[in-house]
């Protein structure tokens, strides 16, 4: 019998990869699925893809969870913040892949999303969950905020060229094309076919939330300022995240080498030589990085790779899971994509 | 009876884009249509979707030319030196959308091409194809090269801010999106669809050709030294391209003001507030920009929107040759797109 | 100065196309355009591709329409009715892209529609706006109803071999498989680019309302009663439609040879020898058809591809007014698609 | 450690996905894994999305695989004869996924491929690999040749209804669409990116060589002649496969009940009320039928919607391995899907 894991949310693209992930994991066990409108379908009735379509969605409802082992949760922004407090008082674990823990600090809040927390006191308190950085926080900690997906593409692709010195922390320009997947579910006339497919289109330039909370991820890996621009493109696929991410050598250090180094160790991180393509990561929990030094104008790209739904969400929330319980960290989680 | 007009390279996708302009022009007739390995095929056998398909493809024959107004030439890198300048000698007007003539130099041309060029006294000697800024000389000249796909919308991008010194000439990134007609009808493992949908991938990072050219045209306007760092990538669609171009801010203007004076007379530049889509001018010989201008970081991003097979290829060498034939500059050419 | 024409119903698809077309047509001029929940707000921002985007689109208002030539009405289903017969009663002419006033009997309309008619009396009293079958009936109308997308792919591709004896009027099989536009712009779940892309999905299976429809074109042809299993299916394209018609052969005529000559005068209709693809006619008011005898089994499997948005809408309801107007039946309509 | 399998023909599609099931199969191994052109790169040359991607592709060679305890053969059609014949002779397993033993006597074989069989002594004694239809014959056989993806989700559409006396067999019409996967990955222009997006085409009309296969399969299960034809088609996805069947009911039963009934046991076999869209058995071995009756033409329309590489390939090859191999039918064989 493996842990007992609540998935709040469950009605979502996110959410429903929780189940899928969960459903096929050896040392996990689907408790709980809640949903908000759709509470009390049936799961099959949301996500037709997944087996056992006949378990039910409830309303969520945290007094219920308290017997679970672990819950995640999966909610539009600014809605985990009063169930994950309450599921952390009766002493549950929580894993938000929501933006409401991410950030460090009112300030840092109050830029990226322009209105005050609610609970500014837990700012800084929860792990932020990229195992590959923060493993050891998140191994001992009961409450984890699970990263963006932009964000979890660009601090995999630069924190540790910051951490050597061998690119400089300002000017970092970012430019990253997601599938639709990744603006979830909701019902937006920019969201359908007729809309996306066969266009490409940039959209908040300048003003996306996943910048600050890049920006502070990269600030823990430079000790110090660090400061991105910041370009999302959405594209017509239904999956994948590529991050081209370019910045300032110092001259310090070979990026490839640097970031091969880095990673030596990581399960689920891979540096090769050429460009990756989306499609080679789709349904795994891998990021594939490539870095190309430009001794021509001293600046080096660095490309990354993911599954915006697993590696940028439901899979990495996952991985932060296992260490939460003791798990091995790569326990249920696909290395091996689906494509073609 | 208009100006009579060759195609050759007609088997292509471009080239199928200029019998399909052409035909529609009010002012332009089709003569004679060329191919390479298509030839002695029916039009209609390569392009099902074009009218006239009984009209027979023949193998390039410049001797055959001479009676011609003008002759496009869309035939693959470094096939055009040859019948442009056997056709450039007999004193027909040739627009070459290919890459043989487009730079300035030997020294840019080995440095982008990795080769020496057969006739080294020609470059620098044709018009430079991009009318919102050389429409001077393409309309006095007798043998004009088009712009390749990606130089056309980084270049409209940011020439203006580069004449008006609002942005500084060196550091500048560019990341393009674009779709798969971009890569020509090549019979190539990576194209097929099982390698493109459901993907995005860069490519020619660091090294694509279109990056010394696009540093040609930009140098144009600034009368210095320009730098650019390039990343291109593939996202699955037919058409459409979008550059995302970030350059440093000098202070002294406003990018969105500057491009929209600098555009203020060009039929189909339009400078707009909010991001552009790329299905927003597929079929169109329009360009769609947007500045950004961020004062946190003193970058402004410029995205650029183009159709690559129209304004980024066969609607651009129709402008050109509305110009160097005397008609309108608009003549025939769509500003209203197709999509959905 | 070509005839002025309205358009009601702008904001959507269809609209959009006319507005498109109209633009492009050397004998019509766009007067007022009309939207609903659209009204008031330029068409520009409602179809971004389209030249004159400042525009205003209007409430619908016949009162104010009633010095036009003619008027477009592209409304939902039931939305036609009063305004058709407010604008007819006055006088204008009216080309209506809806479901209103296609079938000829109350009978009908209700097994349809599963409602009564609110003006049975004009049932059967419209011009069936199919020019290859219907040209005199609407040169001669003041008053078109428009086919439907499906039922246009069908009848063009059956209707012959019922006239000519060719096929059994009884068991026909047609499944067709249409892009997303055909099924409008409404903000609804299943039309989200992540529940359209990579699927492929049958709906109204047994009930489609196009159905009694193509019944009743296919009746005019054979002279008595047709009966059609319709089956459509939705798949991750924006344009285009293929109807994959089967019919028992009765012996007595080659098909092929029947369509030939049934369409050997109609300038939008094509007989081809290989299976036609929908890319082939995006853009274009074209269909092409291919027929297959099947000496095996008796039957004969008739193809048939057009654009949904161009001969399957909007160029079939140009093409109508061209009649209605005595300007030439193909004028300012394309032959050429512009795929890809 | 579980039984060694060897994978021949693993660069292909179907190749590919045979490794990815095998890895992670709790009771299969993957030995040998062998390629033709692109033997000698490793694995991961050909596909990236796999890990393991070191494993070499050796060139096929059967004398090396005698001590495994089955060999898939995924190879192009007529090449598995000879090594098959090889393996079986030398007592391995072989499930062929090809199209070689498919067929029953020579003179079907003839009609179908227009050709002589090399080896018609073996026409008829391989174990025809539905494992729905046929788990008896496989569970008991060293030599079983895996159904076709079109057949597969045809014949389990319809088989339990003539094996009821539900439809009549002569008559049967059958419409499937397929995504791009199922025609392989040979470097063929009208398979690149720019000749399937955007399009629908049918091909393979009434010659197509999966109509005898259905046609056996589905006399099997009436007890004699059964006749079908068959159209596919082609459409803009990766994978997927929806049959669209239409047959003339008997009124002797009802075919939803029919189907329901029939696989009640079936663990991949799913009978639901609604259309079934493909997406929703993407990556899964799933095959969702749906059966709509008509009372008013006396027809029965049955949808029935696969994965063409995994119920259709590769997933069904491995559920006649379990089954051959005396492992549980449903071990590594996933019935979860993944979109989006």
């Amino acid at each position: 019998m493996g842990a007992i894991v609540g998935i709040a949310g469950a009605s979502g693209y996110a959410g429903g990869e929780l189940v899928r992930i969960v459903d096929a994991h050896p040392g996990l066990d689907a408790g709980r699925l809640a949903a908000h409108a759709r509470a009390g379908e049936p799961l099959g009735a949301v996500h037709p893809h997944l087996e056992g379509g006949d378990r039910a969605l409830e309303a969520l409802d945290t007094a219920a969870m308290t017997d679970l082992d672990l819950v995640f949760l999966a909610l539009p922004h600014g809605a985990s913040t009063e169930p994950a407090m309450e599921l952390v008082d009766a002493g549950v674990r929580v894993v938000d892949l929501g933006s409401d823990f991410r950030l460090d600090s009112a300030a840092r809040y109050a830029a990226a999303y322009g209105s005050d927390h609610r609970r500014p006191d837990q700012l800084g308190r929860w792990a932020y969950g990229l195992p590959e950085l923060f493993a050891d926080e998140i191994a001992t900690s009961e409450k984890v905020a699970a990263p963006g997906c932009y964000p979890t593409s660009v601090i995999l692709a630069l924190a540790p060229l910051l951490t050597a010195g061998a690119i400089e922390p300002s000017g970092i320009i970012v430019s990253s094309v997601s599938g639709v997947s990744g603006a979830g579910r909701a019902l937006r006339e920019d969201l359908l076919f007729g809309a996306v497919a066969e266009g490409v289109r940039a959209y908040g330039v300048l003003t996306h939330r996943h910048r600050p909370e890049m920006e502070q991820g990269l600030e823990a890996a430079a000790g110090g300022r660090v400061e991105v621009t910041f370009t999302p493109h959405l594209v017509p696929i239904q999956r994948g995240l590529l991050s081209t991410c370019h910045a300032t050598m110092t001259g310090s250090a070979d990026p490839a080498a640097v970031l091969a180094a880095a990673y030596a160790g990581a399960p689920f991180v891979s540096v090769i030589d050429q460009p990756p393509r989306t499609s080679w990561v789709a349904g795994s929990n891998r990021c594939i990085l490539s870095a190309h030094a430009d001794e021509r104008t001293g600046h080096v790209v660095v490309l990354s790779a993911i599954d915006n739904l697993v590696k940028g969400a439901a899979g990495q929330a996952v991985q932060c899971a296992n260490l939460m319980l003791g798990l091995d960290e790569t326990a249920g989680l696909p290395t091996t994509g689906w494509m073609p």
